[in-house]
């Protein structure tokens, strides 16, 4: 555990707290004991949320868009839904950073008053919803210091251009959730939030960056979250708490006016996308944030607005030009890092689900990986850690122990710099014609639409044991393709996913991961997989996905 | 002039003489003499071209393609006769590198076979159309040296993703074309090739970096060029020689395999665009590389297809949804150096007929342009010129004196280099929102939808007189917006254009560039504009240059 505070995050972490309304804190003996792992059940036995509520917030975004747009539910019963489970969840894992449950209140009657004006028509499309947001998108007047000790204090002076266009959508911010320190690791830990647990197994990091939207999310205090992902970042968490996360093709969904470490960094970066409970969550999101026309806002956001022909894979024809099903590549390791028993079993099934249904699916070679982590990590730490040294200098705040950076001790020249953005156009058009070579193999003679690969080597890893191994989701940062993670409905289970005795490690790096695996201690965490598209193709990405998740419910 | 040769140099270029068939050399007595300056009449006087050939140089590429498609004319005698205007054109102004005569004539025989094949059809947009491509442009098995002494003998392994896609779409690529060392000034000079002249006054620079393709296709020995953009090298070019050039924005067509410098600067990149002799030619250009979806071979290229609706300009509606007429902003100069004379009077001459036909136009104030300014050239300048001195070292090849790079002492490190981003990040922000804010000043309530400014401050400079100042055109790679350069059918006119002796300089530098203006000198090069539109709305700024060229005729 990590023991650095100062005034102002003591300050911080006390005026939170204080956020909380007291009828909405869990009474002591509803609070789980101590050595209680999972916590998914609390948000119905705390007794804070009525029947109505639990049924609210037990619903997918989809299905509580239409409510709120025929007006059979209104805005300020979905928020206050909404901000009661968030309130619980932050209490069972210490999701949140900034608390606005009172603006969200406020602005659901605003949003259910211009319901009315609008002849009981929705304003948006997601007219009434409470979204959560990762701790770096701007809201104005609202601090925002991204769990830097030396930020606390910022006040913001104007809303992100995402937030202005879930706004202008009808969306209800009602609070912001906890990421790792500088956004730079896989467990969502900082110096002035602290630690978000994993709710189905507080033992287990809820994953990171963007780990207090899954622990959120999963809890049922947010129908719908906005992450970053330059890593993984959305993916990880998503995958470590059973939930349904994209990251887009880069600048898709615009980013200008959220705060960043690591600015300037234009070799490898990071992009936005939706962490929710189900596929209609990511469509609603991305529909929303294009109907906004980030390209008249944002300077790096391509016109390229909702192509629902291209959810409904209508893009997908022969060569006779008929409509066709798409195929999958199949990719089930690295060559470098064997993924954990569950995550091949969850590979195993969705792959089984995928056949059964009638689909092609042939195998993906992996594309020196290795030599691709390498090149990712290096872009990251292409300033040899400068960034971070200015950023936390201010307030003394130390490096947590998980975040490495070099040690500015044997620096890279800006023409060193540049021969890394070269390789990485070297690795991108050849990975790219490894794509469409695949068309050898197909019976239809085309390239495969989507990769279904695991979305981590682990379905979650035990605190302060982090593998520190990301090239399943940063291959994807780096390649700068679209990728979804989708729970396949299953969870760690020692019977069904005993340690792999015939397991024959490559390297000891891949013995020392395959070890952290203990049937017993990672029991329960949720089993997801990961869908890769084309770039751009975020429509299609959904639409594969759609047809992954009703093959699996099928074989079921 | 510049001096310094090799051997590699001497024999590349005495191999490049040899390249040109005896009967297409201009008999002594056909040759200008060397103090004539205009020499776009020797096309037609020099005898090589029959009457039928000097009809089709002279025919621009819209009515060409027409012509190819339907059978009219078949590419064999398209293509010799513009091998033989390029080998005129190389004569009088020495704007060719790579001579690919005997392959062009080979390929258009196969080109017109495939025609009768495919039973009298074209077989893709640019079907038989003699292309010429700046030296940068790799073609399987031809060298590709880019006029850089060390890259003599590097023999191309395989096509540029460009390449492979002209000519499926029907092109025969019949020469390569000069450029500026490194591609990094206004003055098409090289160590290997030597320099370009401008056909229209032989004491005037033909432009820089794409200013092989300038002459050339002025000189109508291409009917269709394709040069890059980092800085102007294609608008520059088409402004000094009277032509149509477009800077897409990055990445719409499709950089994949070319070579360049500098490669793995990010911050700010090079585009390709076509040089031509018509909006026809730059619209077929741009349709026939996205029928190519180029965006399944090049990593960094998006699916943003050609959009007819847009070229049509069916996107401008006004608040009430109907179909309306686009609004220009003017940018009359840049508040920082003042265009010469007859910049100026292109610029009113095209305002002056764009509101005769009845389109509003308001003023668009300069933003910073001297930041921006500084800005950019940090960024080019971001290794301190390590990456130009590697290259060049290998054969000792010195710099030219008008490749100004910083010299290494003072390197920034990649943090530095970094906040040149951030600032870039912020100025192109900023510029957005003063885009969008011209709607408080338009009669429509929306944003201007085009911006009109000269495309240089000079129509054209006295060899070895560059001025050294780009941001006219450099500011829109900063911003990364779309701009087309269009003549204004008129020429500089010693009596129209004099000096102006009212003018009032802002600063030295200011005052020195005014200076280098002389009418006389200065006669007969051409007028031209430049229009900018939204990004990657390649297909709008066409539209609205179609209706600008038509207001332009309209007030003759």
């Amino acid at each position: 555990m990590i023991t650095w505070s100062s005034d102002a995050t003591r300050a911080k972490k006390a005026a939170q707290e204080a956020a909380i309304p007291t009828e909405w804190r869990i009474p002591f003996n509803k609070m789980p004991a101590q050595d209680v792992k999972d916590v998914t059940g609390y948000t119905t036995s705390c007794g804070i949320l009525s029947e109505a509520e639990l049924e609210i917030v037990q619903t997918e975004p989809g299905a509580l868009l239409a409510k709120l747009a025929s007006g059979e539910l209104n805005s300020l019963t979905v928020t206050t839904a909404f901000c009661k489970g968030a309130a619980v969840a932050h209490q069972l894992t210490n999701c949140l950073t900034e608390i606005l449950f009172d603006r969200a209140l406020e602005r659901a009657k605003e949003v259910d008053a211009a319901f009315v004006a609008n002849g009981n028509k929705p304003i948006g499309i997601l007219h009434g919803l409470p979204v959560s947001l990762k701790d770096q998108f701007q809201i104005q007047g609202v601090e925002c210091n991204m769990g830097i000790a030396s930020w606390i204090g910022y006040i913001s002076e104007k809303d992100s251009v995402l937030v202005s266009i879930l706004k202008e959508q009808g969306a209800v911010i009602h609070c912001r959730t906890n990421i790792s320190q500088a956004l730079m690791f896989g467990e969502s830990d900082n110096f002035v939030y602290g630690r978000t647990d994993n709710p189905h197994n507080r033992t287990l990091s809820c994953g990171g960056s963007s780990g207090g939207e899954g622990a959120l999310v999963a809890l049922h205090g947010s129908p719908l979250g906005v992450g970053t992902d330059l890593g993984g970042s959305v993916r990880i968490p998503s995958a470590y708490n059973g939930l349904y996360g994209l990251r887009p093709t880069l600048h898709r969904f615009p980013y200008a006016g959220a705060r960043n470490t690591l600015l300037g960094l234009e070799g490898i970066q990071s992009a936005l996308g939706p962490i929710t409970t189900s596929l209609a969550g990511i469509s609603a999101f991305a529909q929303s944030v294009l109907a906004g026309e980030p390209w008249l806002r944002d300077p790096k956001s391509p016109e390229i607005p909702w192509r629902s022909e291209m959810a409904r894979l209508e893009g997908l024809k022969g060569k006779d030009g008929k409509l066709r099903k798409p195929v999958f590549g199949v990719m089930s390791w690295d060559n470098v890092v064997m993924p954990h028993p569950p995550m091949r079993r969850a590979l195993a099934m969705t792959v089984g689900a995928v056949i059964k249904a009638g689909y092609e699916v042939i195998g993906f070679e992996p594309l020196d990986v290795e030599k691709a982590d390498k090149l990712a990590i290096d872009l990251y730490n292409s300033d040899s850690g400068e960034d971070l040294r200015r950023t936390f200098a201010p307030s003394g705040e130390p490096f947590h122990p998980m975040l490495i950076v070099y040690d500015g001790t044997k620096p890279l020249s800006v023409y060193d710099s540049w021969q890394l953005n070269v390789a990485k156009d070297e690795y991108r058009q050849r990975f790219l014609e490894h794509w469409n070579a695949t068309k050898e193999r197909t019976s239809t003679g085309l390239p495969i639409d989507g990769l279904i690969l695991p979305p981590s080597v682990a379905t979650a890893h035990r605190h302060g044991e982090w593998h520190f191994y990301i090239p399943y989701t940063s291959l994807f940062n780096l390649l700068d393709l679209p990728a979804l993670v989708l729970p396949v409905g299953a969870k760690v289970d020692p019977v069904l996913d005993p340690v792999d005795s015939n397991f024959k490690p490559v390297s000891e790096r891949d013995a020392r991961i395959q070890a952290t695996y203990h049937p017993e201690l990672f029991a329960n965490a949720p089993l997801t997989v990961q869908i890769v598209g084309r770039r751009y193709r975020e429509e299609e990405v959904i639409g594969m996905a759609e047809l992954v998740e009703a093959a699996l419910r099928a074989s079921k």
